[in-house]
């Protein structure tokens, strides 16, 4: 039985979960196999053959189910957006679920099981045992988790809507909405041909909202909706020491050591409750709105538990995770020179590297950041270089740093006032049975900003993964119970959305 | 025709440096082959065999040579410490000559041949081509140099010292001294057991000096003398992040970023100018001499030739190199933190290392340096461990590091002004033919201390090698001009030496 665009009412709301669920514990096997054979698939920006099948396998997902689609390409070789569409008669809002399937690197040997193998184990830490899932009677237990690369970040997204869509068929549920689909391949690379291919198809990608498919849910495990996201841009440093590894007790004291340098410029660029002290860095910080202000407010205290979870004291700030993840970060992601342990010999490096990215909030831009940067660098006796120094270089400059800057792109926050705004968070909420977590930024990237600059709608996030998924990380995983979380959300706001 | 002890005056001094390189430029191939052959065996930490088997072949060069020898051990495995005793009828002073046989360790990945097959090459840059010193008519180029571990530090002094005797007996020259000879095999771990190998041996090694063949010569070429090192003492200090690498996204602000905290920390250190700013770690610093600042200033200015050589436009400081090694010294030898270049993760790492050596001057001590740093390490809430935190120890303190202390040693300056002392600068002077260098202190580290500590007799050093032999890195080297002249001074300290 088809039913009509009646929108759900509290009863009504409760009757699609109930049917979401039925048919979710009918089929667990069937998403998690699902979600194995994606994650499978080693689509990393160094996998261009894995890529390409990931896209190849996911046409083939909305093919089969009635979509209209396409790849679409800005430049010969990249990798594609899988672009689909389904008219839904009737509908008068037209929403693009947004996602993406490539996903981090893997350092190999830093994961317990190969990142393109999932395994299933009992929980997150190192007692966690595997799980033959597949030989499990009946219900799988919510707490298992799925290990591998991408597993979470982003392919849980995309196989919790194929089986939201699933099981709206299967009882007889019409979407509310115009369905539009954008999955992307080269998001963990930061994007580099998303918005050319946004602008190139326009007039395809046209609709009312943007839901974007990414991030964790609240740190409190409840089902969360959020209204923008910091935006990021990475950068490589070098510091230059001398031409050949030199016995550092000949001469240290003498010759200049760029793991000192090195260390010196971290701990000039932040002060210990992480505040960025170039100047001028952070002169383009939008205040947060009361709307804003009122929904971090209205969250669930997270932080004690996060403090047992992750095995530290306290936090950076007092202000609490929430607040300060509003905040522009400067983050240490790496930093190698010489040798340490075993291997550590008594030597002056001729080399320190500096890995950092900048998480961005609004109205901050990748360019500014660099300006800025470059500018206080200068002004404190650096020479800056995009190469490696020559001779001449080395004889009149005592601080060589080159600067080799990744792609970035700006944060976003949307209005979180607006009348698909407040429908979003409803919808969400009637298919939880309860209110939301609301958040106005993630502390994570996603390139909202982008969709909101090309097409001007509404841009509202839609995460549903797990937050302890060691994303970006080694041992990334995807627990069951965020997934089965996942399909009833995708469900709400495939069947129960309007305004 | 044996000539008795008349001591060498000018032109007998002269004398003497002729018949010595005679009899080298006679003897280059086979003084070479006897390098190569002892550089051959890997006589390193890793590889007891390979010490086994060098203490062997010295002990058998000793024999060969009519020294009494012994094999002295303190424990049961250790490499021993090859002995020699050969008395000079009618010498009233006996004087030991020490060196090591074992090497540094390697990383093969770094070095351009195997450490273990020496290859003679046409200088020390890239473009230096592989030389088949073996084949060539004659003399041998001596800017050509000998790459391979343990060929300059310390198996050249072994070798220029056997060479000098053999050429000394050619010439008919009696030995001016009553020699013995000590010739360790565990210095580059740090020398565990030389102390008690002395201590057991007191009466065996009597003597009223010890010469110390071990460090390179000035940086001008110059032959060189020294009168004492710098001590050292390492470090390998962890700073503990969150128990799982994070989203720096979702929690850089909030969660403690050990890399950052790492950094913080070496730049509290020690200042731009390499000073240590650890309170109380310089308080037992012994001023300079008149003596010592005069031989100093004495010193050829070498900085400009050395900043072309290593590539960098100036020193920490604008003393010069020889005076700031007068000073404690702070080595920042590794920094390891998350990942950079084509691994770098946007996450919070779980760790950070730092690994940091110490230079040590005259009256300091390892165990004042680790109560001194500790102390002010606990002053700024570290809160210092010998072993990885607890998750009592996680919950309870926000600043959490790991430190693990080497054995060290100190540091030792010998009176420039005794007998002894004088009478070693004017033997090598008069075997170069010209005044040496003369060096108050090394800044690398060799346990002269213990030899002065134990004994209570004069110890002066001996270098020998290049400067630019990259020692304790890969591709170490041995030039040969600084093997020729190693022999001639050897030669001198042994038959022209008396006071």
């Amino acid at each position: 039985m088809i039913l009509g665009l009646a929108l759900a009412g509290p009863a009504s709301a409760a009757e699609l979960r109930d049917q979401v669920r039925s048919w979710r514990t009918a089929h667990e096997a069937q998403v998690v196999g699902d979600l194995v054979d994606l994650t499978a698939i080693p689509s990393i920006a160094a996998d261009p053959t894995g890529v390409a099948a990931a896209a190849e396998r996911l046409q083939d997902e909305l093919r089969r189910r009635g979509f209209e689609t396409r790849k679409l390409s800005a430049v010969a070789g990249m990798p594609p957006v899988v672009y689909g569409a389904l008219a839904s008669p009737g509908a008068k809002r037209t929403v693009v679920f947004y996602a993406h399937y490539d996903g981090q690197p893997v350092t190999r040997s830093q994961w317990r099981s190969d990142p393109f193998v999932p395994v299933m184990r009992s929980g997150l830490g190192p007692d966690a045992h595997d799980v033959d899932w597949r030989a499990a009677k009946g219900r799988l237990d919510p707490e298992w988790r799925l290990f591998g690369r991408a597993a979470s970040d982003d392919k849980s997204s995309i196989v919790a809507f194929l089986a939201a869509f699933d099981a709206l068929k299967a009882a007889g549920r019409r979407p509310s909405v115009n369905i539009k689909v954008v999955w992307e391949g080269e998001e963990e690379r930061g994007s580099p041909h998303l918005e050319a291919v946004l602008r190139q198809n326009q007039a395809l990608l046209a609709s009312d909202l943007w839901l974007i498919g990414d991030g964790p849910v609240h740190q409190s495990r409840k089902r969360a909706i959020y209204f923008g996201a910091r935006g990021s841009v990475g950068l490589e440093a070098t510091i230059y020491g001398p031409l050949r590894a030199l016995h550092d007790g000949h001469y240290g004291n003498w010759v200049p050591n760029p793991a000192a340098l090195a260390a010196q410029l971290a701990a000039d660029l932040r002060d210990p409750q992480g505040r960025i002290l170039v100047p001028g860095i952070v002169d383009q910080v939008r205040p947060l709105t009361p709307a804003e202000r009122q929904a971090i407010a209205a969250l669930p205290p997270i932080e004690p538990a996060l403090q047992r979870e992750f095995g530290i004291a306290a936090g950076e700030t007092a202000e609490g995770l929430t607040l300060s993840t509003m905040r522009p970060a400067l983050n240490i992601r790496g930093l190698r020179a010489g040798q340490v342990g075993e291997e550590a010999a008594n030597a002056i490096p001729v080399t320190a590297e500096l890995s950092i990215d900048f998480r961005l909030v609004p109205d901050q831009t990748p360019e500014h950041i660099r300006a800025a940067l470059e500018a206080w660098l200068r002004s404190r006796g650096w020479t800056v270089l995009d190469a490696a120094p020559d001779a001449a270089a080395r004889a009149a400059h005592g601080k060589l740093i080159r600067l080799a800057w990744e792609a970035g792109y700006p944060g976003y926050r949307s209005d979180m006032t607006t009348p698909a705004a407040k429908a979003v968070v409803a919808a969400a909420s009637r298919a939880a049975g309860e209110p939301v977590a609301v958040l106005p930024m993630l502390g994570g990237s996603v390139p909202i900003y982008l969709f909101a600059d090309v097409f001007k709608t509404p841009v509202i996030g839609l995460p549903i993964v797990n937050h302890d998924n060691n994303q970006h990380a080694a041992n990334e995983n995807a627990r069951l119970q965020n997934l089965w979380d996942g399909i009833e959300t995708y469900a709400g706001l495939l069947a129960d959305l309007s305004w």
